[in-house]
């Protein structure tokens, strides 16, 4: 083809599509343009060489500038800006940040990929906070890096609990400093839900970080030795990071006259492409259509950029792909947990006002029996009547990636709720359970849809208690040394089918157990007897992670 | 509904019968029958016993007959063999074992899962060994356990290199007992290919483990003090486990009229019904479809087994489900590494003349920066038109497991290599890259399917280089220090497009470097510069794991 190809940003969605390209094509003309010194580095990576599990800085270099131009044929210019297209001309303007030389060059097709930057709002102090720290490339790495090295701060204060807050929180802590984690919402980790991040919440307090929730920054004060909350409390702190969400880097587009959503991001079409069909755009700074409710949303993930790098590389080269957009699926490493989710959570299709069905399940990561078995907080989003998967969202010490990975699988697959206990999944007893946790969730939530049991959710039982419901917890008498709903009174599963006399068949009597299994157990019992019966989703376990 | 089941075994298959059974209906009356003294217990579970992983017996019995009885309020028959089925009648013969007595009980419907016992074939020698073992069930544990606890042999032969002798293998050298594994094929672990057994093999042999290939016993001698070897090999020993497979327990369907296969497991409808419909079979002892290639097969795994008991409960129950057939997902632990495969091997598609296309991919486990990677030896067969994935495999000292099941997942969405890049898969660097291997194999199988690279395989390029063909590495010459492929010559991949004037254009040129990764990117220059090129697959790291 011979085309001349323009790439702005020469990281995740850049370098991935200047590569491809140059597969597809050893003719084309790429220039791949990169404002700062680094192309291709690890940006995930970024938080776990300041806290020293990554011990060479170089292994967050992918490719160098000169490895890349020769590998791929690349004209690869770093310390570059392009500060501006011309769309009529077909032309960037160039800003060599050595030089401060700006020239012109021409291209057939453009490719933005120039990502977001850490959202850093007026509040008051900020500019004068001597060590506030946000976190994106190399540059901010080197600084919080050489910052913690030599000041060997005590205190440390992240504002934010998305997952760049959490993962700073994590590797500061385990430089021996204490960390204070600010969220001005009630849970940190929005792509999950309340319930499941509060299991997050009490690890991060037993690792004796200080979690604050619903709580804001209003001021930094003395040069930001001094965190001033919303609240009226005052952090004292030698450092602060401030994580609290990246917007898209949409200066270029806006000022050539191309679209932006309502957030900011660049709106682009199936095939990536901007209005203008010469100008494509990818990655943190695009606007995606959610895989599952198909609304415009901003999904800045790696995943995306790369997938999307190179989607819009063989369209360029007359390849019919399109982008069929995200899911979210993501995963964070909290401490010793993990969290991973994928598609939407409760909070969204609230929001959407999309019905849903909803079922938690604790299985362990694999056979109780082999050491090293941990429970899975499973958790499943479904629609009632076509089984149809809207999320899921994973919580444990162990497995949790595997079953979101599979769940995200199964979506894409176009499997339903009532697919899932027909995969079959490999199992010897170091790695799952002859149903695993998956099967178990999918058996689970098909007893809903079917109908052959009811549920109540963790945060409807309390209320229910207190005007009066019948809460049973079927649990044995010793379990509840270890804690029980206020309220609930004792049958133990075993005893059900003989005490039966001594039930209402006037009203709803709602059960519960540790994990919403005996809960189960006992609810077949007694409908089949005739009484009316709820099951507490997700038992003690789901209700104590926020309560307790 | 009030009908009465009769359940034939009480471990994987039979117990999940029971125990859904009940769920569904609390009037039925169930009765199950087990031959042995305990039910419902861990049969993946025992070889770890045995080796001390499992420290406490107790952990192996899932479920007591007192327990599960009163939980399920079921009428368990443990030491009750069911000796003979009359189907006109509608009874079942049953010898209580205790007592000897013997009795009749009658059944509406019927439910087969006898398991599966291990094959003893007439080996001279074999009935006069004092110290040759099985492994099925309790007492077999209990058997093995106590020999090596109190007799300290210090020699073992295993003979079978399946799941259970790898893992007899592992668990007695786990003990410090000096360990021969003899296997009568040119490999272990028959649902994977050849070459990514070579990796085990090494393992194995890295280990200390005493690994034979291609040789039987012909004889044990001197009360099976001494194994003899069809190659004339003598090996002494203190034990030895037989684990070359196992038969249906068929016994009581064939004595009945029921049709079996011609492996002897006993034949089924998509309801898991045998030929009376008042009789379903399910587990080790019966006949699958292979859910792939549609042939019938066996498949003695417990998700099969856990599965049907499901499914046949809620068939007993009026609801329309139907088993689809087994895919044979399945995962072994070899001493420090993983191997698991899904769907068809080379093998099966060769035995059937289903043409296919292989390729090998060897990304980390996860983002290389991050400590912990390993590489994962990933190999996916497809249908090159449809690109129909027919089965994958993977080997690797972490992450094989995920990647399977995703594959798992993948097969039972009908999801083909094309759909693979696509899968969003949670990503952060401890887990995963920003494409997973999955993702990866999709794109290199895509690549061949879409005609972009042809490949080689690693068994025709010692032919191909004898016949004077030319294999260029693209490796860096301190690469090649490591090993290469006897004939290669070596031009580093950044100096390909330098040096295309030495390469000639009437002849295919073979490429190969390390993974596979490169030799693709020299194929791409090389193609789109007129040359005829094919690609090593999986590069010179499958192809050593067989060489070496
Ligand atoms: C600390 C951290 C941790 C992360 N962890 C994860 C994780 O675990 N999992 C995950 O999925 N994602 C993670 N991400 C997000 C992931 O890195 C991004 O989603 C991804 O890099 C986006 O790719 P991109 O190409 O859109 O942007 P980037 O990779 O950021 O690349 C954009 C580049 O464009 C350059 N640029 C911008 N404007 C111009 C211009 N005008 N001229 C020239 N160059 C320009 C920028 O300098 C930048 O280098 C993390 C990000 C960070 C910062
Ligand atoms: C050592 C070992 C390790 C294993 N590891 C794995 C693994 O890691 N992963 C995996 O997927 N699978 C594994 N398996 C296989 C798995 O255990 C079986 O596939 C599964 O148990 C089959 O279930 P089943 O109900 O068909 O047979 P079983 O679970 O064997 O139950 C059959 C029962 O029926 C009883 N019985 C037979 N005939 C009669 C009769 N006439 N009357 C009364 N009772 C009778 C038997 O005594 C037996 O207890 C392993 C098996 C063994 C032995
Ligand atoms: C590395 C980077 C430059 C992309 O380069 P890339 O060549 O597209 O990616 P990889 O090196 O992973 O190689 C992928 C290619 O090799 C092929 N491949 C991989 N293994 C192969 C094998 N064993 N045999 C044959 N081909 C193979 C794939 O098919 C793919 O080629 P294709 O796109 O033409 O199908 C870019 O992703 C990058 O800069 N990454 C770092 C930044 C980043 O992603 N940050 C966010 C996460 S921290
Ligand atoms: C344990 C055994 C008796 C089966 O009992 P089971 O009750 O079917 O299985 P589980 O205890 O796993 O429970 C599964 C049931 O609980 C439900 N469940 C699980 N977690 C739940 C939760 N948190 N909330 C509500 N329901 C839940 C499932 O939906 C399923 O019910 P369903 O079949 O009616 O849909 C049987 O599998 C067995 O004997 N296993 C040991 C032998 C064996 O499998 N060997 C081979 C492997 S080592």
């Amino acid at each position: 083809m011979g085309e001349k190809i323009i790439i702005v940003g020469g990281v995740a969605g850049g370098a991935t599509t200047a590569a491809r390209l140059r597969r597809l094509d050893e003719k084309a003309e790429i220039i791949m343009f990169e404002r700062g010194e680094y192309i291709s580095f690890a940006n995930c990576g970024l938080p776990y060489y300041i806290g020293g599990t990554i011990a060479e800085r170089d292994k967050l270099l992918v490719q160098t500038v000169e490895g890349m131009s020769r590998k791929f044929h690349l004209d690869i210019r770093n310390l570059s800006e392009v500060i501006k297209i011309n769309r009529e001309r077909k032309t960037v303007e160039v800003k060599n940040l050595k030089t401060e030389e700006v020239y012109e060059e021409s291209y057939d097709v453009l490719v933005l990929s120039p990502g977001a930057s850490p959202i850093k709002p007026p509040i008051p102090g900020i500019e004068t906070a001597e060590s506030l720290f946000t976190l994106r490339n190399i540059p901010d790495t080197d600084k919080i890096k050489s910052f913690v090295d030599i000041k060997k701060p005590k205190k440390a204060t992240v504002v934010g609990g998305g997952f760049i807050g959490i993962e700073m929180a994590e590797n500061l802590w385990d430089l021996g400093i204490e960390v204070t984690l600010i969220e001005m919402s009630n849970q940190i980790m929005a792509p999950i839900d309340f319930e499941m991040a509060s299991i997050l919440h009490g690890h991060l307090r037993e690792k004796g970080v200080n979690l604050i929730l619903e709580d804001g920054v209003e001021s930094f004060e003395q040069q930001g030795k001094i965190v001033k909350l919303t609240s009226g409390q005052f952090i004292e702190t030698d450092m602060i990071i401030l994580a609290i969400g990246v917007k898209p880097e949409n200066q270029l587009a806006v000022s050539a006259g191309l679209s932006v959503g309502q957030r900011g991001g660049i709106q682009v079409n199936e095939h990536l492409q901007t209005e203008d069909p010469s100008i494509y755009a990818i990655g943190d700074a695009i606007e995606v259509k959610d895989y599952i409710n198909g609304q415009s949303t901003q999904i800045p993930l790696a995943w995306p950029a790369n997938r999307q790098g190179r989607l819009v590389a063989d369209h360029i080269n007359g390849i019919a792909v399109r982008y069929k957009g995200t899911l979210g699926s993501s995963i964070a490493k909290v401490f010793d947990m993990t969290v991973a989710s994928t598609g939407n959570n409760e909070k969204t299709l609230k929001r959407l006002g999309i019905p849903y069905e909803v079922v938690h399940v604790h299985p362990g990561s694999h056979a109780g029996y082999y050491p090293g078995a941990f429970p899975i907080s499973l958790k499943l989003i479904f629609e009632r009547e076509t089984g149809k998967i809207f999320g899921g969202q994973a919580v444990s010490y162990d497995g949790a990636d595997k079953r979101i990975d599979v769940i995200a699988t199964a979506i894409k697959g176009g499997l339903t709720i009532f697919d899932l206990p027909d995969l079959e999944l490999a199992y010897a007893p170091p790695y799952s359970s002859a149903k695993d946790p998956v099967n178990m969730a999918g058996y689970a939530a098909s007893n809903i849809a079917e109908g052959l049991v009811e549920t109540v959710q963790w945060y409807e039982i309390n209320e229910i208690v207190q005007k009066g419901g019948l809460l049973i917890d079927v649990r044995e008498p010793i379990e509840r040394e270890m804690g029980y709903i206020e309220g609930s009174i004792n049958i133990p599963l075993g005893e059900i089918r003989d005490r039966l006399d001594e039930l209402p068949k006037d009203q709803t009597i709602y059960l519960t157990c540790q994990v919403g299994l005996r809960g189960y157990l006992g609810a077949r019992i007694l409908s089949q007897n005739g009484f009316k019966v709820k099951n507490l989703d997700g038992g003690y376990k789901t209700y104590s992670s926020v309560y307790e």
